[in-house]
C-alpha cells in the first residue's frame, strides 16, 4: 500500500463534484481527489457508478492502488467487471497482490483468460506460487493459505534471520510471527517479532522459537480452520502438506471473512434460499435462487389439501375444526426452527458440546413438553372463555401438546442427521423443516380430532 | 502463556484415565498430565466435570493457566463457576488477565466481590486500568479495547522505542503494531514491528510512523468497529476519546467473537428464541427463552381461528375452501423471511447498499411478481389436473400471489423500519413476521373468496 491513508468520508457533495469529473473526464481531479484515499474507499465510492465509468476511474489511479480496489470487490461482482479487462492489465494487477488474493481473482477467470493472465505475470515466483495454490479447492486451508510469510531455518542467528526479513519484508505486507523449519522444511515451531526486536543479534533460532505450535493440514475445511484460530485466538497459522513440511500460512483477516461467510450462507439456508444471492443480484437471479423452496413449500400445501380432503366429513359437521388449522401449523413450524437453531448452535460451537445424544433429546422433551402443556393450557383456557365447545377445545389442545412434542423432536433430530451425513444442518432449519412440520401438524390435529371426537 | 503447547486430543481413555485421577485425588498424574497442555484444551476437558471437580483441577494449576482457562468459559458458565471461588482467588486471576478479559470477568460478579477483588489486585496500575475500562457499556469500543498496548513517542528514536517495548512487553502478548502519540498522548499514527526491526537505531520514528491511520472512539458500537476492522482488514485498531487522545486499542480477536455473538444473536432472533441461550442450559432457563414467541404464535392462530369463524357459512357452502388454508399461511411466511433476509444481509454489509429504497421495493416486487405468477400458475395446473372446480382453484392462486406480493412487501419493509427505529431487524425474520403473515394470508384469501365466490 503506498502514501499516508486519509479517512475518508463520502458526502453528497463530493459524489456529485465527483460524478461531474468523471463525466466531463477531469483527470487531473479526479488523480488528485484520490491521491492518499484507502483503496477500500475508493471501492465504496465506486459503487455508485457503473462497470465502465468505474474502469475509467480504475485505470487513472496507480496499479498499486487499482489492484487493491478490484481485490476488494466481492466475488461475482469482481468476475463480472473483470470482463472489461485485457489479460495483461490483470496481470498487472495479479502483480501487486498477495497469492490467496490473485490465485481468488483467477478462479472466476475463464480457462483461457485465466492461463494467458499466468503466463504474463512478470515475477516467476509469484507465478509459480499461483499455479501451486491453484490446486486446491477454495474451501479448504489449501485454498486459503497465501505463500508470503518469512521462514527461518532453526540453526540461523537472529541476524540471519533479520537479513531474511529485509529480503522478503517487502512482499509481506504483515509478518505476524516467522515460522522456523529444519534443512527439509519440517515446521518446528515460530518465533515472534517482538522475541526478534527483545534478543541479541548473535541468539540461535533453536534457542528461541516456541515448539510445538498449532498448525494446520492443505486439506483441513475452511470452517475446521476457523473454529481452530478462534479457540486458540490465532492471527496467523502455518500451513503444511501431509509430510509437515511448512507450503504457506492463514492469515487472520482471510478467516474473518469466512466466518461473515458461513453465518451469510447459514442465514440463505434458513430462510429457504438456495443460492449465493445480494439484494443487488437480478431479478432472474433472486428469482431463481427463491423459488426452488417456494415450489417444495406450496407441493407441501397441496399435499395439506389432499390430506384435509380425507376430512371433509368432519368438516361439514363442525366447521370449527378447520378454524384451528393455522394454529397448528404455525405452532408446529415455530416450535420446529426453534428446537433446530438451538442446535445449530451447539453444532457450530462444538466446545459446550459436552451432552450425550441420549442426555440431548431428553432435555430437548422436557422443554417441549413444558413449552407444550402452558400453550396447550393456554388455549384450553381461551377457547373455554370465548365459549367455545369442550370437545373441540380439547381436540385443539391436545393435538397442540402433541405437535409441539413432535415438532421439537423434528427439529432436534434433523440437523443432527443431516450433520452426520455430511450436510448443512442449516438447512434442517429452513422451509424443509416447516414444511414437514405443517404436514406432520395436520396428521395429528386431525388424527387426534377422529379419535377424541368418535370417542367423546 | 508458560511453556510449549502440545497438540492435544482428547480421547476416550484418556478422559477415563483422567477422570479415576480426579475421583482419586492423585494430584501428582493430574499436574504432569497437564503440564503443557494449552489452556484451552484443559477448558474442553473440564467441560466434562461438575464445577466442583473442575474447580478441584484448576486449584492444582500454575495461576497463569488457571486463570487463562477461567477467561476462557463462555460468559453465563464463568459468572456461574466464579461463585465457587473467593475473592483473592479471582484476584489472582486477574493479576494474569489482560485488563479486557479482567474487566468481563468482574462485570458479571456482584459489585460487593468485584469491589474486593479490585481492592486486592496487587499491580496497581491494573487495578486503575480496570477502574478505567469499567465505566464503558460491554457493546461499544470502549468496553472491547485492552490497556495493555505500546506507545511511542514521535520524538523518540528506535532505540527508545526498543527499550519501551522491551519494558511493556511482557505484559503485552502480541503487539502488531507500536502506536505513535505526541506529547499530549494525541495519536498520530503507528509503526509496525517489521519496520522497527529493519530501521536503524537512530532513526527517530518521527521519521518513520504512518500518520492518518483508522482509530475508533471510545463510544463507537462494537458492530461498527468490527465493520471497520473487518473493512480494511486491521489486526488491531488504536481507540481514542472525544479530544484524540489514545486510551486502549482492540485486537481482532475480541472482534471474531463480536462477529460471531451477533451472528448468534441474528439466529436466534430469526428463529423466535429470545435470550441468549445455549444448549446447555437449563430446562426452564431454554423454556423461558422460547416461550414468549411461542405465545405471541399461538395468539396469532387463535386470532385467525376467529377470523376464519367469520367465513363459517362459506366454509360450510364448499369445506373444500379449508383444504387450502396451510398452503396460503406457509407460502406467505416463506416469503416473507426469505424478503426479510435479503435485506439482513444488505443492511449487514453497508458496501453493496447503492441501491434507493425505492429501487428495492421496485426490485422486491418484481421478484414477487415473478415468483408468485409462476407459483399461482402452478397450483392452478395442478388444482385443474387434480379436478379441482375452476371457481375454486381461481381463489386460491389469485390468493396465492396476493399473498407473496404481500408477504414480500412486508417482508421488505420490516427490516427496513425496525432497523431505522434502532431495533435489531433479524426480529423481523422471526415468528412476528410469519405470524403476520398468516393473519394476512387469511384475510386475503377468504376476502378473494368472497369476492369472487359472489361474482362468478
Amino acid at each position: 500500500m503506498a502514501g499516508p491513508m486519509m479517512p475518508f468520508e463520502l458526502t453528497n457533495e463530493f459524489l456529485e463534484r465527483f460524478e461531474q469529473a468523471v463525466e466531463e473526464e477531469q483527470v487531473d481531479f479526479i488523480r488528485e481527489v484520490l491521491d492518499g484515499v484507502a483503496p477500500q474507499d475508493i471501492t465504496a465510492l465506486l459503487d455508485e457508478f457503473n462497470a465502465e465509468e468505474s474502469k475509467y476511474v480504475i485505470d487513472l489511479l496507480p496499479t498499486e492502488i487499482s489492484a487493491e480496489i478490484v481485490n476488494d470487490l466481492d466475488e461475482d461482482v469482481q468476475a463480472r467487471f473483470l470482463r472489461n479487462f485485457a489479460s495483461d492489465e490483470i496481470a498487472a494487477f495479479v502483480n501487486h497482490l498477495d497469492s490467496d488474493d490473485a490465485v481468488d481473482m483467477l478462479m472466476d477467470l475463464p480457462v483461457k483468460t485465466r492461463e494467458e493472465v499466468i503466463a504474463m505475470v512478470d515475477n516467476a515466483e509469484k507465478a509459480s506460487h499461483i499455479v501451486d495454490l491453484l490446486r486446491y479447492e477454495e474451501d479448504v486451508a489449501g485454498g486459503l493459505m497465501q505463500k508470503e510469510f518469512i521462514r527461518a531455518n532453526i540453526n540461523w542467528t537472529i541476524t540471519q534471520t533479520i537479513e531474511e526479513i529485509r529480503r522478503q519484508g517487502e512482499k509481506v505486507e504483515k509478518i505476524y510471527s516467522v515460522y522456523v523449519v529444519d534443512d527439509s522444511n519440517l515446521l518446528k515451531g515460530r518465533v515472534s517479532l517482538k522475541r526478534i526486536i527483545l534478543a541479541r543479534d548473535d541468539t540461535r533460532i533453536a534457542d528461541l522459537y516456541e515448539p510445538d505450535i498449532e498448525s494446520v493440514e492443505t486439506y483441513m475445511d475452511e470452517e475446521e480452520v476457523a473454529q481452530l484460530m478462534q479457540k486458540y485466538d490465532l492471527d496467523a497459522v502455518p500451513v503444511v502438506n501431509v509430510q509437515g513440511k511448512l507450503v504457506g500460512r492463514i492469515t487472520i483477516d482471510d478467516i474473518v471473512d469466512v466466518i461473515t461467510e458461513l453465518a451469510e450462507e447459514e442465514r440463505n439456508m434458513m430462510a429457504g434460499i438456495s443460492e449465493d444471492v445480494e439484494e443487488d443480484d437480478s431479478v432472474w437471479r433472486l428469482t431463481r435462487a427463491r423459488l426452488p423452496w417456494l415450489t417444495v413449500g406450496m407441493l407441501g400445501g397441496l399435499l395439506g389439501a389432499q390430506f384435509i380432503g380425507l376430512f371433509e366429513r368432519d368438516i361439514l359437521l363442525i366447521p370449527a375444526m378447520s378454524f384451528f388449522i393455522p394454529l397448528i401449523t404455525a405452532t408446529g413450524g415455530n416450535v420446529g426452527i426453534q428446537s433446530s437453531s438451538i442446535i445449530l448452535q451447539s453444532l457450530a460451537n462444538p466446545s459446550a458440546f459436552s451432552e450425550s445424544n441420549w442426555n440431548r433429546f431428553f432435555k430437548a422433551l422436557l422443554v417441549a413438553l413444558l413449552n407444550g402443556v402452558i400453550l396447550a393450557g393456554l388455549v384450553f383456557g381461551i377457547n373455554m372463555l370465548f365459549g367455545q365447545e369442550v370437545r373441540l377445545a380439547t381436540v385443539v389442545s391436545l393435538a397442540l401438546l402433541s405437535v409441539v412434542l413432535l415438532a421439537s423432536f423434528m427439529g432436534t433430530v434433523t440437523p443432527l442427521v443431516l450433520n452426520r451425513f455430511g450436510i448443512n444442518p442449516a438447512l434442517a432449519s429452513g422451509p424443509f423443516i416447516t414444511t414437514a412440520n405443517d404436514l406432520l401438524g395436520l396428521g395429528v390435529y386431525f388424527g387426534v380430532a377422529r379419535l377424541i371426537l368418535s370417542t367423546l
